[in-house]
């Protein structure tokens, strides 16, 4: 999603805490975990709505802080405070449904095996403490109290967060209302602590952390890898729930254009450039067959581009990988770059938009990576088949959105199962920025869009990560009888 | 669970097949893999319920062959080849009670988010062509179509089979049951293959393989981590469902020997020696607490254990590795063998219990390790607490019997925390041998016990390893009108 950003003169360095300290703060979260783990719901739900609450009544300090920090402007800041409020409430919810506590009861069957067996109760268990790393780009959502820490707590696990570097006031701002929710909560002391420090060390400390059960990754694909690599190298590797990078790609289908072409142009363009793009499932690749309506749609669309306002980037360090990005594309001998904003490392970044050879994109990996910030890059497919090969060569991806597919037919057919064989979350309409916290809800993907495809790090389903199924064979009826509380 | 045996003199060497036609194998099964993610509940229920009358049918021919390779006995072999049918069934009746089609449908909330949002449609899609590694312990029900094959066709994934080396006849004659089964049911050509091979670059060619897109193994530790590390390794890393080993302690305590101890030492002497001790849940560990009673337990149940017959092990390098654990055992000084039944190469292996000092058991890993074959290793511990800590020492497990803990109290809490903290299962009557295939089953546990605990390989949840959630967003109409069909 975005670069883990190292320090610059712009942005304050954070402390860079030793590890005698990290150690302290997980041992703390490890003494927290059987408390937790066989806490009820209301206890759950009750510390959940606190932290909501926590941020609402911060909000003006909370969005005065993470906009110095992050440029990301008010509006969008308190929208995003208002979903962060509003996932750890849908968790609260969740719990009080008993979702954690759900079982699976087998009863005996007498007689022989196969058919014949013992009674079976399949129930769910916290892993333990999750250390969870925050995005830049989203300082509530996926940061202190984002989506992973709600859906970690709402499983009965404490988290151990690693600020995200790029806003190191605002995460300590949250931390402490989080620490006097967990206290007015009463919940266990150390069911969330907070560990601080720019350097790659203090990421990796964290992650080889005996007392450490799981890992909760949102950032860039370089970074998300390196940590991953740290999980499975452990002496007891750990899962590792990352999410990585995605490029989104638009497939514009001629019906699609032909009907409302100059509204999709529009809001497509201003979801390329929405935040300055600073979104994982920002548009970056839109993949059109070739013709004269295309040729139309893609001029709509730069005007579109070039008409959009941007603001600063979330730090210089990915301000910097934005230009290399670009630069990158546009430097290359099958590009033609069809927006016109001049950008300057003085002023804030154009959006871009860049005509690729299709040849050229196939034949070459480097320009199918994920340029993270307003850019995308235009495949005219001279057919269904070039479209299918292109949706291939991009690969794992949060979201492939697909405009045109509402009459059922062969290449229809053919392109949304391509899009859906590479995809976490499939569009038929609207863009793919904006991700709605709900039950159905998949932000993930093959990889790289994320290390483990079978889960999503948005909506309610997220708090699967952090139960692990135990068969329990003839349980005691005492631990059965208390329906609600595990073991 | 059990070694990739290497060919040796009493085992025929099976063929090598060259890489060109194990990519031969994989091209045909990811020709399969569209028409078979997209079949009905008819078409796969119809083949899995053929694949079972096949086994039966053949029944005669296969538990000869089986018994000539693996030295298992006629009962044994026929209740797997009865357990393999009926799983084969049971996965039927789930595709024909719409498992694999299941999805959650959320309307769209009108309104600004983050409580509106748009349509929201979570299916789930097979992965395609799975890589399934035989187990050399189970010819039937963790073979050519055992648990994983089943479940991953249920699941709409086709199959490439790495047939074990250790029985190479029984594994090509179930394969042209197979074949003949999948004509019958009327499935697409390559929805089953099968590659041979006794060396290691066969299994790895195969899980480096491009085409496929997931790997199902149950095996040794040894074999098993290489393998994972392969997928890992891969340009894009695939998911692996790897089972790897366990040690399967049994935890008896004394309101349980007081009561009904003469019985239960007599079951676990027959557990432990149950087909010369080749299970991946056969118990190897036994903690319990000092006393008179203890020590008589101990007493009965090497009797129990010298009483009982085995017969030859799986392959010859099996045979040699027992030797070898239990030579390892045996030589320490913390170790005094308490079986006295002489093993020599000349004969099938003799049962051993060994008991070890609890301090060396916790200071040296090479005391913990899987002795895969009749062995077992008795702790006395002086409190709960070390009970504790053994079984924090002992580490993922597919399974922990609790034997007494009927009655609630903190110790007995306190153990089922810590068994449940380190194992798929948990048992509270009974012995581990013995895997009931039923909904609520789960035969996984925390690394190394399994490479992803959260998923199982016994079961009916099985089938989930091979199904990968995608949200649609805004589907049209013709995209869920039919139910039970994905795209």
């Amino acid at each position: 999603m975005s670069a883990q950003a190292m320090p610059s003169p712009t942005h304050p360095s954070p402390r860079e805490m030793p590890f005698e300290e990290i150690d302290r703060i997980v041992h703390v979260a490890q003494a927290a975990a059987e408390a937790w783990a066989s806490s009820d719901a209301g206890s759950r739900s009750r510390l959940l709505r606190e932290l909501a609450a926590a941020l609402e009544n911060g909000r003006e300090q909370l969005v005065a802080l993470a906009n110095e920090e992050t440029f990301l402007g008010a509006p969008r800041l308190n929208g995003e405070l208002d979903r962060t409020a509003f996932q750890l409430r849908a968790f609260a919810d969740a719990v009080d449904a008993g979702e954690p506590y759900a079982f699976i009861d087998d009863p005996a069957v007498p007689g022989a095996p196969p058919a014949g067996h013992p009674r079976l109760v399949r129930v769910t268990l916290p892993l333990g403490p999750v250390a969870m790393f925050s995005a830049s780009n989203f300082p509530f959502a996926f940061s202190v109290l984002g989506g992973d820490t709600a859906s970690a707590l709402a499983a009965g696990c404490p988290v151990v967060v690693k600020a995200h570097p790029a806003h190191p006031r605002l995460s300590a701002a949250v931390f402490g209302l989080a620490l006097a929710a967990v206290r007015e909560a009463g919940a266990p002391q150390g069911v969330i602590g907070m560990v601080e420090g720019a350097s790659r060390d203090v990421g990796v400390y964290l992650v080889r952390h005996p007392g450490i059960a799981a890992v909760a990754f949102t950032g860039s694909f370089a970074g998300g890898a390196a940590l991953q690599r740290e999980a499975n190298a452990r002496p007891v590797p750990i899962p590792f729930f990352g999410e990585l990078g995605s490029t989104n790609p638009i497939v514009a289908l001629p019906s699609a254009i032909g009907a409302q072409g100059l509204a999709l142009a529009k809001m497509l363009g201003a979801s390329i450039a929405q935040g300055t793009g600073q979104f994982c499932t920002s548009p970056g690749v839109l993949l059109m067959l070739e013709g004269d309506a295309t040729d139309a749609f893609i001029r709509e669309l730069a005007r579109e581009m070039d008409s959009q306002s941007t603001h600063a980037m979330l730090s210089p360090a990915i301000r910097s990988a934005f230009d290399h990005g670009v630069d990158k594309l546009v430097r290359h001998a099958a590009a033609t770059r069809i927006t016109t904003g001049e950008s300057s490392a003085d002023k804030h970044p154009v959006p871009n938009l860049v005509a690729l050879d299709m040849d050229a994109f196939l034949a070459h990996p480097e320009l199918r990576e994920e340029v993270f910030g307003p850019s995308c890059v235009v495949l005219k497919a001279g057919s269904v088949d070039e479209m299918l090969a292109a949706l291939r060569a991009i690969g794992g991806s949060l979201t492939v959105t697909v405009w045109g597919a509402e009459q059922e037919d062969a290449d229809s057919r053919r392109i949304v199962r391509q899009a859906a064989a590479i995809a976490g979350r499939v569009l038929f309409a609207g863009v793919p920025t904006g991700v709605a916290v709900t039950r159905a809800q998949h932000h993930g993907g093959p990889w790289p869009a994320s290390t483990q495809p079978h889960t999503t790090s948005v909506g309610l389903m997220a708090m699967q990560r952090f139960l692990r199924p135990v068969a329990l064979q003839d349980p005691p009826e005492w631990m059965t009888a208390r329906a609600g509380v595990p073991l």
